[in-house]
């Protein structure tokens, strides 16, 4: 998880939405990534969704061994994502500042270990209150 | 629809597998894409979120008001960024080849419009049968 919350740090560094995500099998990293909304204006680079990006192309194999490590519950898309390569098990630092689709992913079999990270909370928690109207963007959400 | 079959025979001319979208806004197109797999080594650009990526960072607004037409199914992934994204409908050239979350889709309230569009499935059958592996690893199945 802490290399999760450093790609969100670095996320948020270069004026992005806090987000960061890891995918490791068997203990070893293969992709890294954060939500890059502001940083490459894409509507698909979400922590996960980046981390599996570069992680590249991968057997299906491999993925039914890995975990997926995010700082925040997974949004619809990453879940869909998640579920596509039949990813176990996913980490999640904190649900407090957005709950995603953890309920779908256990429906369907996926192992959802909750952190509640007092460091996701604190960064998600700064950029909502600053930026309010790219994290609705986000999230599909309509501005206040 | 056209538009969606035609991003499909440019990706499949570029080797890659070919399935195509277009998200389309008042009958304008907003963003038009293939899946990028093969090209670009990519676990994240399938037809409809490439489409979506090419359209750039729009509101939720827009979304709403949106028809994503895409000659495959959608699979986990998409299926989560259309719910993502509050796409109220879905155009789908075809499902016999593979069958995606059009049911998770409709209970979401989702309007899911299905053609069976020859074209599509030919497009697809003459790629699984030529890349079986392929297009395992790009829904996230062993190969045979």
């Amino acid at each position: 998880m802490q290399a999760a919350i450093d790609e969100a740090i670095a996320g948020r560094d270069e004026g992005g939405v806090p987000i960061g995500a890891v995918l490791v099998h068997n203990g070893e990293i293969l992709g890294r990534g954060h939500n890059r909304r502001v940083q490459s204006g894409s509507a698909i680079r979400h922590g996960e969704t980046d981390a599996l990006e570069r992680a590249g192309r991968q057997s299906a194999a491999v993925y039914r061994e890995s975990v997926m490590y995010t700082t925040l519950s997974p949004c619809s898309m990453c879940t869909g994502a998640i579920l596509l390569y039949g990813i176990p098990m996913v980490v999640v630092g904190e649900n407090q500042t957005f709950l995603g689709e953890e309920e779908l992913l256990a429906e369907r079999g996926v192992d959802v270990v909750l952190m509640n990270d007092q460091r996701c909370i604190d960064l998600m928690a700064a950029f909502i209150n600053a930026h309010p109207d790219v994290w609705n963007e986000d999230i599909g959400e309509d501005s206040a």
